[in-house]
């Protein structure tokens, strides 16, 4: 079999900015992709900069997103997908204009400004037949594909519990008034939306506890601040959840919790078992089966299934980390592209990739927390479509 | 200075139940009291029998607890305090016998079987002038006491973030269908008052939250759901919390989390700095000042105050636990009673130990958290009293 | 079954020693004796003002150990037996007199100055029929009874690797040349013996190997080191060990290692399975079965076995510590003493507690090791006598 | 700056072997570098296969490694460096080719199979002028150079005590005996040369201790043994080891300890501070100054420097782990050439690439160990050269 790498283009991620470098690394780890051309900036000098430096040829360094998908379109080794890596208001304008070209579309989370944008994006999507990828990178990790591993199989039992967190520190300060430019964009409602710290690490924690539990939240009650003076935006959030078949939840998140640098943490209980899994331990899972010691699972260790050691490079002791995780989500994504484009069936694997479906769930579950929290925590329904 | 041990009598507590022993060894770690009466049992072999096991004059091994009040209070060598460890609903009958004799009074956790006798009892200990201490015993940790210490200087900065989470396991099956009476009465209306895990741990949960922040929780949204089928009482509490000041807060309590022996663990997170203190590990506090490494504080060493030292037996790696952490108070209580009947003041360890107020304010709690629930999660006001 | 408690007397442990309260606190716990007589200091009034703030009636403070031994012997209500926390160098004095006396003996350890001490006392306690139990506390921990356990009952299969450590770091400065008594004592050859950190804390790691993996070490490879300047007796010890059958293993101890508070930690790994336990983190041990995941045991918990169930007084996660490990000797020491006592068999727990026998090879380790030491790491037999 | 990729080629590592994998995705997690050529196995179908799979251009899929270096060097677009990751035993002769053409060498470790090549080797590295860069990965972790730096900068004061232990569970079976082609060679003295365990796992602890602490060991006593029946090469090492200046420390590594995958852990103690990392833990450096609290130092948050600032990809918090560890030895390989290749100075990274001294240095290490072993532990100098 000769090796075929996945041309890719990208928006956003010049000079500076954090999760373009990310993605990057991940979609180059395993060698399934090629970065060939990108709108890194809309700066024209920084955009040229910018790509000279990641070995973009010249002649496809743009500055404007909609040339990019219309010339890439024209050539015969164009792009076949495009990464979207800017501020969240800028997700569905980019998205758009490569799906109308037929153009696959890796979109950074959350998937646009507001739910009426998702809702508008899934339309464009199925329209296109073009694939669509969320990077909620968490779900790549091999031992988060392990815990949905039990839960699907059944060893904790019907689920009772669910109480996930993702705390930082970054923002307990007015970071924004200085030149911090991650600090400015991700507070500043015009770029974020209308959700802060919800937006930015609050949907990971959620659509990690659907991705496990396979359960939809059904209800939420939450109570939103923002504890620093003169933020325009939620840096901390508290919510109730109730999932599904009577299974009940909580999930914080916070951005103003010193010592917590990027905690994301989840436990499930069932009748049979509870697990336990944080990201910054991401090669330990803990399997506690009722009145059986607990259990250290560990990647690619014993106790680990098929599907987590499918997804490790290195075996168990060698950690694998945050880039690793995120990698398999592109690594999956490759799987799904060259069936696709072969024209054979994506299924084993698009079930396991963030959607555009995903995607609206998220800005659900925003706008359900927003409306509780302005109604003094009432219970708000989310309204998740069935799939 | 002579040692003169302070005469303790005991109500419940005898062969077979739990925290009567605890009660007993917690006294005697530091030699200040000697158990010379009870009525360990309503049975009277049982009485007798366990009374004779404790070394116990089987003059004074009561199977009545009115008439060990009444004889107790006739003798010169009487007891100078009763520990009451019976089911809640036993608390208040029994305090009050004991306080209409001026007899000093320790009463297990929660305080009443409600409000209404809470308040009452109340009532009782103003009138009776008698000593009352209420055993939140894991205030008694060293190093929950340098928490509080460190909130009370201001390392933290202004609160902002409190999570404060008791979770266990033993009651994810129908235990109280086995013979476990531990179970039993626990989950019993009759004997527990309307709270299940509410009251059995999430009140040592709200006490350790307040007694570390120094705050008052004013209000509660909270969702409490009993997973095991038949079961009378709630196994899972759920709530989200109003402190003054604009403090913010969760609480998690859960007796079927399966893995989760005894998993009392809070967090508090100040403009300045953050906490983490967990049960299972006493013997360490994560301090973590923004922009600074986070700190390991250790029991008897490095970063510990002197309440800790003071409150240390044996050196920092030496580690203390559970029955150090509850002798504490024992510690504190001894104090108490010397001063108060030499006529002295006992204010400098009065403030430490849990009171009838906080007796009456765990009871608030529990009310506010049981109508919130009632009534779909609405934030429920919790009345605390000024002090 | 009434209760009735050990008289004991104690030699040493007057105001402001360590060990001394220690074994107190460990005598009360589970009330198992009563401290009735004492030669606490050889200085009258430090002796007579720490008699009485311990309870013990003027009448029998003594300041002279010798006529402890004897007034206690004349007296009816005398003590049955006699706890030792002298300075090592009066260990063998003092256990002479009461032995001789046929009063039994509790022994802290090093058992004496040297071998011939120790050899000497083993035959004088021969000789008296009374019992004599050296406090290798650290035996005492349920789990690291259990560890015994798993090792007897064949779960790691044949041993091959014993790895451990005792590290501290108290002693990084010359505190000896401060008003630290500790110091000064335990690093001054007149009281410690010839050995320095290797007695003080190095014979515990060897007492604890030999404890768990039933294993007799037969040669010691060693390299000693006095790293603090005008150092007298060794601060750091280093070794390699071969026991019985072939296995191998590595003992370091340390009193300058910075962060190390009372790092006592022991691994052994058998043909199928390897454990490990932290005296810092007594209530867990870890359990690996080749190929399978590792279990996390914890004490009173799953996978814990009668015997450290026996050794536990509350459930797990309500974390026991180093008292409560130090009063497991305490009480097998009363059942044996009680047994012995009535006529009866004390085997059930005798093999458990540290015995002279224990305390002869300890002194054998001592002397191999400073032999290999001084010999260029040449390897040392130990002579170590079948029992 | 236009980006300008290294051209390499790689000997070793086709199909089904471990670290040829490692290497590749080290070397692209920067792009710094691209794989053009390739001598992948010694079986031309698999060496195609291989390439292929490879993205590797047919023409320059060779199986031979001498072909190889003679063709790569004619080309224009000729590789730069190679990578080799064969067996132990063919290190040398595929160095050799390499170095003879001029083309720079990254070498996976132990450097040769023997003291005598070792030396043979680094003669021919002299010659040739080529750059020489032996990947003992583990010094690549940033909070290992944030460690180095930490002594460097004397934070902890003179060294004391160095400890160091690297153990892993994978050969505690005959492995050999199965189809395990990873367990056949390493435990087969002609692929391995004289050493197993020690060679295989040992070196990288050896180098570690010296990387970070910068002192040289002066002798060694050990004691290996081969615990699994039939085993030729040892599978445990025990080993005491002296230092420049008086520094004491031990270096334990096994492949038999069950329940560690991969427990490469080193402790540093000096006057006035101690630190201890893991390489399971890599993204935390714990930091004990005496008598303050410990401290958690993390990857590229509070309390790490520059150095592993420089180092790092993304924020506290987000694991890196083995192959971001890896891929920044390739950072500063990538630099080197460059620097190299450019005329200028390589001199700021190239003291931190472990070079062909560092592979003489284990190679003597080796042979001491073994010499010591074979001697009944006596102690062996190392003669180490001044560099």
């Amino acid at each position: 079999m000769t090796h075929k790498r996945i041309r890719i283009g990208m928006v956003g991620g010049g000079d500076g900015a954090f999760i373009g470098a990310v993605h990057r690394i991940a979609a180059r780890i395993d060698d399934g992709f090629e970065l060939v051309a990108g709108a890194l900036s809309s700066a024209p000098e920084r955009a040229l900069a910018s790509a000279l430096r990641l070995g973009i040829d010249p002649e496809r360094a743009y500055t404007s997103f909609a040339t990019m998908a219309e010339q890439e379109k024209q050539r015969e080794d164009g792009i076949q997908a495009v990464v979207i890596v800017t501020p969240n208001h800028m997700h569905y304008p980019v998205a758009k204009a490569f799906l109308e070209q037929g153009i696959h579309v890796i979109c950074d989370k959350p998937v646009t400004k507001d739910l009426n944008e998702a809702l508008a994006l899934k339309t464009l999507v199925e329209k296109s037949g073009a694939f669509f990828a969320l990077t909620h990178n968490y779900t790549g990790y091999p031992l988060v594909r392990h815990a949905k591993h039990l839960v699907d199989t059944n060893v904790l039992g019907a689920l009772r519990v669910i109480q996930v967190e993702y705390a930082q520190d970054w923002l307990s300060n007015p970071a924004e008034n200085t030149d911090n430019k991650q600090a400015k964009w991700r507070t500043d409602p015009e770029k974020s939306g209308m959700a802060g710290c919800l937006g930015d690490i609050g949907t990971h924690a959620f659509n990690l506890a659907c991705f496990i539990s396979g359960q939809k939240v059904k209800q939420v009650s939450a109570d939103l601040t923002a504890f620093v003076n003169g933020r325009r935006l939620d840096d901390n959030v508290h919510t109730m959840l109730r999932f599904d078949g009577g299974v009940k939840g909580m999930l914080w998140s916070s951005q103003v919790a010193p010592g917590n640098e990027n905690g994301l943490k989840i436990r499930l209980y069932g009748e049979k078992a509870g697990i336990e899994w944080s990201q910054e331990s991401p090669n330990e899972l803990w399997l506690s089966v009722l009145n059986e010691p607990t259990q250290k699972i560990t990647r690619a260790g014993h106790g680990a299934g098929d599907e987590a050691n499918r997804l490790s490079r290195v075996p168990a002791g060698h950690p694998e980390g945050y880039l690793e995780g995120f990698a398999n989500l592109y690594l999956d994504i490759a799987s799904a592209i060259h069936a696709i484009e072969s024209g054979a069936s994506a299924d084993t694997v698009q079930g396991l990739i963030p959607s555009i479906d995903d995607g609206v769930d998220g800005m659900r579950f925003i706008t359900a927390v927003l409306a509780s929290s302005a109604s003094n925590s009432a219970w708000q329904p989310l309204e998740v479509n069935d799939r």
